[in-house]
């Protein structure tokens, strides 16, 4: 064996429990994180221990009863440590062998919903959780206890809840899943403490022989098995991780999943530092913590790219182990520490200490935000998220062209979301779904969240004749992804994405491009959009802008009709109120909106054949999953045709001044001036007269690449895809 | 003449000056103020003066560069006096000059709308705003001008101007009216600088002949002249106001009237001391700013009674003067200190410096904000509004049983709204209007003012027949009020307001008792309603509450439509869709709902016939003029009835931790157990059993009245209005 059979050495080791010691007083932030902590735990032993028969789902007392005691446990066992109090120890014990005496003769958990039922919640995955964390706390009480009473635990609760979640459980285990990482990590960390090698090396390589069907689903509609799966930490680290640390799920996911990663990691790297887990895949698990970092808004709040609850953010707790380990065993990054300081606490073992030393010792920087693209896919071939900032998040822009992202994906091939500073100004709407609340089904998944929130319409993206990307044929979606074409975020006062997609819609190409300009004519900076569609058959093409706030003016007209009905049956369509109908009026279709004291306009280039739609979400719905919000939506029936839209930030408006300041766009028209298959160029004329071209080279998007285009009788020549001036 | 002859002697005067310039450098926040104010003034000074000719409505560039024209020229003609450079006052001296330059060859202003158009702005109202901040500014710099450059301005400028907006617009002047204290200020002040005796009368007592006829409405539907009208200062100081400092429009008006107020009689005070205008009835004005910081929720936010766009609170400028000012000339109450501390700047004059230097030497306390009571009404006999709060603002009940509240007041007698810390619970809608967004109307009031939020459905009281209170008629509304029954703060735990009404329907009574309790058996303090109802004839009763928040559940049947229809044609039901229809399959009808992070239930005695209604605003809106915001609504068809409710806040959801607490009602069933003509008496039963029971004495209000009372079989007694237990 090659590791040292001490305890503690999971996530505390002695040398760092030592060295916390010899520093207990002198380092602010540690020292009030661990009063916080001490203040909540004595609290907890004071009301006494309690474990309850499970019963209820996420958000009912049993659920929250039992999530709560394995979080105040592992509290309780690292105060143990630190206090070197024998009472935090003795909790600790006491709780331990409650579970002990209930768990062997637990039925599955009376709830059904789940595909893999837990025994102490409602599904594996809790139960996970519950042996991530009673994990640690067993390791720091391990010397506390007798050898008869470890063996007691080992026996009748830590080895077969460990089996339980595993063996008898491959469908929910031997996955590449977010929830196998709970399964694992669980596995993992209980084997290493038990120094159970057998269990250690199932968490690193899986079951071997799961005797799993191909095929299956799980509540998500996620594939529980495909041909040549992969399974264990190993193939979990490697695949939904690209090369840039992005996790295909989306933030929100990456979220959840980061911790039992970076936490058995850190456990394995403890126990057995020669495997050098944290370097693995190029240190693919610090680059993740980088990823996630920056797929946050300027109020440190998620983006919701796929299934996604709005408000997660990096001051959740497990982001605060994220952030620790990733500056303590990466390379003291000390832009890291400035988000530290915004979490405001910090982990009460040695990387914990050792940020608040930092932080103490002055050495925290901004951490500023710039522009980034992340790749998908393992490989990091398979698209990814561009994320163009401009000026310190004062407009960012979250442009998703990746790969399905497993089953919690949604279908909105080359969509997007618009945030100006930390408020979401044309949003994604994340998932439908009430995490943990008990009286909106149970707290799950609700069927709105496939019916609305998943699908196509939903999204600021291409709806073709009603239909979702892939059909929301979720086996293949999962085989495809949209390509990137170019991402260039060299010059800060142009900053482009661009990508394609031919798979969302068989015959139909969609070519996408979306830049963050500041222009000197203009207030703020402005988003600018092209979206180039080619098909051989003409469809019809719904063009959504899902705009928040309170709608000012436009100019065009339009009928609003007396009683709402949905715009369609099916697709998420059911969805959708139509509150008003109309034409352009003008080829230059604008449309403004007020925000958080803050002014919108969009400006799309439209035809005479085209319809406006106002739609409002909502119908069908009758228990009242979904939120009342509203999109603007441009209706063609067309093949071959392009969408140009600017969406411009301008003013503002406060209700206590109640000055209203640049309340109206700067622009007057905004032209489509060619669109040949080599070339589209698009003429923006502000109201002072002055014109701003952008053209795209469609083909070529090497930098190297020299273009000579002609319009209206004037020649252009340029280097790179796209020019502006 | 009984005043100095010297100047500046309006806001600031000499003494005051000379103060301020031997403190400067050793008041930190009179030297922040000062210093912003500077750079403010700078920047403007080196833009240059621009006094383009009027055209635009509010939101348009030409109101929006007059309005900061005269708010710079007041601030620099300050730093002209405490700074002793000379370019501030030529920086005055220089737009006036532009001013008096184009005044007398100005035509009416072009925009038609206004009762009372202006000259520069669209309305009187606006031109007196601008003459009451430009009197500030000539005084300030009046030494610095030759006589003759004093008589031109006075000849062409000041002396016209004070004659348009008096003189040519009597309808405008001479009222009872926030629009007439601008005016009358206006007068007042430019008397005073130019010691103009006339224009001074004018400014104290109105014009004596104005030549009007009797009726005739301005734009908000307010009778301009009624018989027997009074004028002028000291009528609109007396009437409007009640002795407890309540202004009968609400606080949104009440902050806007009260600084001409405040500002004109403070410079009465300066320049003749003996009217002791500030202690004009009993210290009205003085009262009024404290009733003012009374109708504000945690944040600060003034709640939102009669028309009054939300948001606005005391952090607005003119409230710094109202709070600076109530300081200095007040008792020096320590508390408002704390309030300056919020606003984070002072005014630059004498009051300005006093507060600043008062928190400067620590004096500053916490404004806690208690339970108050503020009657209506010249007398303060015309009804009121009952503020209960409970636990420093954890709860708050605004209560209204006050007089119509002139042009601005709404149809909703006996209504309510319901705060948790700064957050609304159950809203009052407040205006339909974007105040100076031009886009939307002009800035103005839209027609869904009318149509919607004055009307009687769009507030949480009792609407019959699907009318308004008095039939919206505003002639009959302003001949009633509500009547006070009792109102008890005495005991934290159970506070008490009772008020009755019996005019807005003619032959139906309403009594309505609404009480804060915090019992020892629940988490928080829930807010007990009893609409007591008698009517001689049947009539259908709507009794809606508009929650704000995502519903979660409830215990009772109900259809949703597949299509939204209006729930009504006329009186504001044309704009409220109906999204459910259904039957209470319980006596103790529960519905729940949760609100930036907290829960909330509404268990109301409901009866099999009864039918519940959600409805939410936006049927007949084809401008997007109104929030699209929900309520809950009972709908009953009955004579005599009793409408009995608990609203319930309870636990707390964090997007973050995604931890649900408490997230269910306590209550099991609510019971109206005694309703008769002289005792209601309402029994909680909470899920563990226990019972408390609440009895009202409808007859008698007295403290000192002694009550037995039998209900199922038990013999209660108890002294006052009311027993609890």
């Amino acid at each position: 064996m090659s590791f040292a059979n001490e305890h503690p050495n999971l996530i505390l080791t002695k040398d760092g429990v030592e060295k916390i010691r010899a520093n207990l007083g002198n380092v602010p932030l540690f020292d009030e994180s661990l009063a916080a902590i001490k203040q909540e735990v004595d609290a907890e032993i004071a009301a006494g221990i309690f474990t309850p028969i499970p019963k209820d789902f996420s958000g009912g007392y049993t659920h929250d009863r039992h999530k709560l005691n394995f979080f105040v446990a592992q509290k309780a066992a690292m105060l143990y440590q630190i206090l070197e109090d024998d009472k935090y120890a003795k909790y600790v014990r006491d709780m331990l062998f409650q579970y002990e005496a209930m768990y062997q003769d637990l039925p599955l958990h009376p709830q059904e919903r789940s595909y893999a039922r837990g025994k102490i919640f409602w599904q594996c995955l809790n139960d996970s959780n519950w042996l991530v964390y009673m994990a640690q706390a067993y390791d720091a009480i391990y010397y506390y206890l007798t050898e008869n009473e470890r063996d007691a635990l080992e026996d009748n609760l830590f080895r077969p809840f460990a089996d339980f979640i595993s063996l008898e459980n491959p469908k929910f285990y031997n996955r590449v899943h977010n929830h196998s990482t709970w399964g694992i990590a669980a596995v993992g960390m209980i084997g290493l403490v038990m120094n159970d090698e057998e269990l250690i090396q199932r968490a690193l390589y899986g079951i071997e022989d799961d005797g799993l069907e191909i095929g299956g689903k799980d509540n998500d509609g996620g594939t529980i098995k495909v041909e040549g799966q992969r399974k264990g930490f190993y193939a979990n680290l490697e695949e939904p991780f690209s090369p840039d640390g992005y996790y295909t799920e989306g933030p929100y996911y990456q979220r959840y999943a980061m911790y039992p990663f970076l936490i058995l990691a850190l456990a394995i790297e403890n126990a057995r530092p020669e495997l050098k887990v944290l370097q693995h895949k190029d240190n693919v698990l610090l680059k993740g913590v980088n990823a996630l970092m920056n797929l946050s808004d300027a109020d440190g709040e998620f983006f919701a790219i796929n299934d996604a609850q709005k408000g997660m953010s990096y001051h959740k707790e497990s982001l605060v182990t994220a952030v620790n380990v990733a500056y303590h065993y990466g390379n003291k990054n000390p832009k890291l520490l400035s988000i530290v300081q915004k979490q405001g606490k910090v982990l009460l073992d040695e990387s914990g200490l050792s940020a608040a030393m930092a932080i103490r010792d002055g050495k925290a920087k901004p951490f500023t935000k710039k522009s980034i693209n992340l790749s998908d896919g393992k490989d990091g071939d398979e698209g990814g998220i561009g994320i163009l900032r401009y000026g310190n998040e004062a407009l960012t822009l979250v442009f998703k062209y990746a790969a399905q992202g497993l089953s919690h994906g949604h279908y909105d091939k080359l969509s997007y979301s618009l945030h100006e500073k930390g408020d979401e100004v044309l949003q994604d709407y994340g998932l439908a779904r009430f995490v943990n609340i008990e009286q909106k089904g149970g707290g799950n998944y609700l069927k709105e969240n496939t019916t609305w929130a998943k699908t196509t319409i939903a999204h600021n993206t291409l709806s073709q004749d009603q239909t979702k990307h892939f059909n929301g044929n979720y086996d293949i979606a999962s085989q495809h992804h949209s390509e990137l074409y170019f991402f260039d975020d060299s010059n800060e006062n142009v900053q482009v994405v661009s990508a394609t997609e031919s798979n969302a819609y068989p015959g139909t190409t969609m070519h996408r491009t979306m830049a963050l300009i500041k222009d000197e004519h203009f207030e703020k900076a402005f988003m600018l959009d092209i979206m180039k569609v080619s098909s051989a058959s003409e469809h019809q093409y719904d063009f959504p802008f899902y705009f928040l706030g309170q709608v000012l003016d436009m100019n065009f007209q339009y009928e609003s009709p007396k009683s709402l009905h949905p715009l369609g049956e099916a697709n998420g369509y059911q969805h959708l109120y139509v509150e008003g109908k109309g034409k352009p009026s003008n080829n230059s279709t604008q449309f403004s909106w007020l925000n958080k004291g803050k002014y919108y306009t969009l400006s799309t280039v439209t035809q005479n054949s085209d319809e406006l739609l106002f739609t409002r979400i909502g119908a069908n719905d009758p228990e009242f999953n979904l939120r009342r919000e509203a999109a603007i939506m441009i209706r063609r029936n067309d093949a071959d045709t392009t969408f140009v839209s600017v969406v411009e930030p301008h003013g503002s408006y406060s209700p206590v001044s109640e000055l209203s300041s640049n309340p109206k766009s700067n622009i007057a028209t905004v032209e489509l001036v060619l669109d040949t298959q080599a070339y589209t160029a698009v003429n923006i004329t502000d109201l002072a007269g002055n014109t701003q071209l952008f053209i795209l080279a469609n083909d070529d998007a090497s930098g190297a690449a020299k273009h000579e285009v002609k319009i209206n009788g004037e020649n252009y020549s340029f280097t790179g895809p796209y020019f502006y001036q």
